[in-house]
């Protein structure tokens, strides 16, 4: 029978491995046949601000609690927590065992990292590694929210709270540099700037509408009128007045952003950089509405008429180059001009090319280190053309080299939106399996928190085809060769919408909640609570597959496996 | 009567200060009336290759050399060194005290500074001080050199055989950037990169440019076949190649070079920086027209035809940026769209601007820190029409803070050229005076040996009007009312050009050897020995002075004394 040590026994055990941080020993005397089980109950505890007692206070507390609930309570409440969310976030995937049992893997790292509710930032290697020294960046918002927003919003909203609590040090930092409302930093902890490298750390400024966007998607997806009001509008409306300062009119009324860096790290310092933009247009029609809703909100926040009059001009103005020889958009200012890398003279161990080549040569040629245009055409589905967006979509592939784990997923879910479904696929299995195969050589120091939210992105947004823009929910599924069924759900306002797309048809569910309006493949519906609606899969024209630098091809995936290019 | 220590004591405390560091004590009794007078002969040697008993022995014989020679004859070769040197390098100012007694002060420390004799750099600070750790920069190349080419063209032979020497370090860092060639450092003392920020260090690629311009001027004023042949050509080619492999052709067959840096250190890593492609492409043509003059040199440096083809082909299709709209030349690329730095809004105290604002802000705008397509003006005169000059000049006027004493000296030049002489004089000034004023607050790190060799610069080609372009020296003399006389020489080709200046006319003085072509105010005239030639001044049709940046404009100078403005 099993030999279980009494709670008071553990207690003390808890008691010397907090104070003393040393061993415990326990002396039991079995019969043959007989185990022992030792349950131990750990709490942990931690502060930057509270005193010692205070944070000792708290882990009796949870110890005392644990107690009471035993192993079981406490195993059953983790369980009725995960079955929560598994009812919501579970993305089922046929065809693909490597693909499902990744897709759940990451899903249940990004919770880890995200569902904490301490409104601390979710780092880049979220609870697992010392990588990045503990550090988040925009992989936060740009990546891990969009997967968290609608299957956990509660975890969003934590993380956008935190943001929110460091605005008082973006203020200081924004006024450091010259600028008007807020710079959030490239890298921290506490909401101070922990780049040192300026030209790809405070330049990138990009991280600042990625955070509006986060705010909008998020308000958008759960009506929180009470975060939107308090945090939100905040976080909008000094995340405008940075754009506003930081760009100027030309002669003509143009608006533009000068002397910033993309996401894209091997361009710095370049003008007009598409993606950031595009999302400073965004942040400052989404200040400039929420001032308009709030007008109470708007008062405190010393926004007058004049200020909102000044973010609507700019985002209206807001300058987006376009190379018309060619038919795409520069991914910045002369991008498609400069001198294109010599990928047929870089041998395949000079990659990842930032170990190998100068800064200096990189910024001044076109070499793409991950998707910025590409991500663009994400994040802003409505300002690209559908041709535009093949047109783009197979320039950029003929440059980008994938040096970062924020790219794979982003090529996906394009090369999904263009009809590229089998190249799509090679590029989820790379997100999705960047760790459990250990594909960058360095999951010892933590898993790829954003490339693992960026699997649940490539499926969902990718094969599922999901937008989010104005409100309004649209898909447009079509699934590769290797998956045979897709099935996954988003909680809209509280309400889950369930999907689930074959080859054929994709189905729509919506559990509960009043009539909600969607898209699908361009298709205007209306779903009713608990009516499940059937729509076909229109006919794919096909197109010749884009090429990649030569041997940065992504592996070629067969139904649940994946075979080296 | 002056008691004099014999030469024998005087040799033993040199030993003793030579072996020990240590102190010399001599006991002499002096009746009343008497004078002790004690001559010590200081001789120093240094070498970070030869052995101390090399450098010993170098300092023994000149020890022994001083004590043949005595102080009288000491005092005697350097008198007559110096002599020979003003009676080439004097420059005669009259109607200005202050003036005349700062460009002799100038050339003294230039000579100092260059004339070494060791084929050692020419260090920022002279050999005056600390400042800048004593590393040299294209200070040398483009501002002393010009002056000492044409007045102790040994020197300028010296420093360029300097920089030839470092050619084996310059070969490796151009291989170690990915560029072919050489890529002469920033700042240096042994030829290796000592710049630790490249975005202002080694992006400013212009310095081999500037070497190599220094090169064709130096041939061309001397006419030394022997250097030519030996390091000039090597030089020239090495820098040439690294501009090929760096520029590229765009579709339309125009040449670029991207993401460098030009002269104005308040900007960074653009595009077409016309100083730069000017320069550049002097640097081409040069290396070609080299090569085509030394066809076995070409041989033993493995050009071909195609290569020197290439540099041709580069050179005719470099890219000059234009601005229709604003009928001027941006510094670079896109540099007048950009956002005008808001110069109402800096107080005085916030200059040097680079010491209270962020490079991240200095580099997204337009304000211009020193001269640098008002020096693209100077270096290529004949890449831009008059029109072209005065307008550039205007614009760049209302931009440039000076906050580097390399910017006062050419300011002055082309405001002469395009006939703000008021303005010119007072640029003069400021450039003159920058250490005897201690303008800068600085001069007790050491003397600005450029601005220093500027005040010549500013006179000569300032009020003096020389140029020399295409082995063509000509002249545009032209006073402001503080001087009444300039006169000045040059050597040329080993013969001495007098040129006196008043406000009436100019007198040309070709002191012997073969006759001399020169432009006289764009007439042709030819110099023969001996024969003096007088020309009239043309009337100036006088403009409007430009404006500075508020609090930004020179102090305006009136004869002898300069005044605060």
């Amino acid at each position: 029978m099993d030999h279980l040590i009494d709670a008071p026994a553990a207690m003390r055990c808890e008691s010397r491995v907090f104070e003393d941080g040393g061993n415990v020993t326990a002396s039991v005397s079995l019969e043959p046949g007989q185990r022992l089980r030792v349950i131990k109950f750990v709490a942990h505890g931690w502060s930057s601000q509270r005193s010692l007692n205070s944070v000792r206070d708290q882990v009796w507390a949870a110890l005392t609690g644990a107690r009471q609930a035993g192993w079981d309570g406490l195993l059953s409440a983790q369980r009725a927590y995960l079955d929560d969310f598994w009812s919501r976030a579970d993305v089922e995937v046929h065809g693909d065992v490597e693909i499902q049992q990744a897709v759940r893997f990451g899903l249940f790292h990004v919770l880890q990292a995200g569902a904490r509710g301490e409104e601390r930032p979710v780092p880049a290697k979220g609870l697992t590694g010392p990588g990045y020294d503990g550090h988040a960046f925009w992989d936060t918002e740009a990546f891990v929210l969009p997967a968290l927003t609608l299957t956990a919003p509660e975890a969003a909203a934590s993380a956008l709270r935190w943001r929110h609590k460091t605005l008082p040090v973006a203020r200081q930092r924004a006024a450091q540099l010259g600028f008007a409302g807020a710079a959030f930093p490239w890298r921290t902890i506490t909401g101070q700037e922990c780049s040192g490298y300026w030209p790809a750390g405070t330049a990138a400024f990009h991280v600042n509408a990625d955070i509006a966007a986060a705010v909008v998607r998020y308000v958008d997806a759960t009506a929180d009128e009470e975060f939107a009001r308090a945090e939100g509008i905040e976080l909008l409306v000094e995340t405008a007045r940075l754009w506003r300062s930081l760009g100027h009119h030309d002669g003509e009324g143009r608006f533009h952003i000068d002397g910033v860096t993309g996401p894209d790290e091997y361009s710095a310092i370049a003008d007009d950089n598409v993606y950031t933009n595009l999302m400073a247009q965004h942040n400052l029609l989404a200040a400039a509405a929420a001032a308009e809703k709030y007008p109470d909100r708007a008062r405190e926040l010393a926004i007058d008429a004049e200020e909102s009059a000044g973010w609507r001009d700019a985002a209206q103005a807001m300058f987006i180059p376009y190379d018309e020889a060619l038919g795409v958009h520069p991914q910045a200012a002369a991008f498609t001009r400069h001198q294109t890398w010599d990928f047929a003279g870089t041998p395949a161990e000079n990659y990842p090319l930032m170990l190998h080549y100068p800064y200096l040569d990189l910024y001044r040629k076109q070499v793409v280190k991950q998707a910025d245009l590409v991500l663009a055409m994400q994040a802003r589905p409505e300002a690209f053309t559908a041709e535009q967006k093949a047109r783009n979509f197979d320039y950029y592939e003929a440059l980008t080299v994938r040096d970062s784990s924020l790219s794979a997923c982003t090529q996906a879910v394009i090369a999904a939106e263009v009809g590229q479904l089998s190249l799509a696929f090679d590029y989820l299995g790379e997100a999705a399996l960047i760790d459990l195969d250990d594909l960058q050589h360095n999951s010892r120091d933590g898993v790829h928190i954003a490339s693992l939210a960026g699997t649940w992105i490539a499926l969902v947004a990718g094969f599922g085809g999901m937008r989010h823009v104005n409100g309004l929910v649209s898909f447009t599924p079509r699934l590769p060769e290797g998956i045979t069924r897709l099935a996954f759900a988003l909680l809209m306002r509280g309400h889950l919408l369930h999907v689930e797309v074959t080859h054929k048809s994709a189905r729509y569910l919506l559990a509960d909640g009043d009539p909600l309006e969607i898209e699908h493949h361009g298709q205007r519906l209306t779903l009713s609570a608990g009516q499940q609606q059937e729509q076909q899969i229109p006919h794919l024209a096909r197109r010749p597959r884009p090429s990649q630098p030569p041997g940065r091809e992504p592996s070629h995936r067969t139904a649940g496996t994946s075979q080296s290019g």
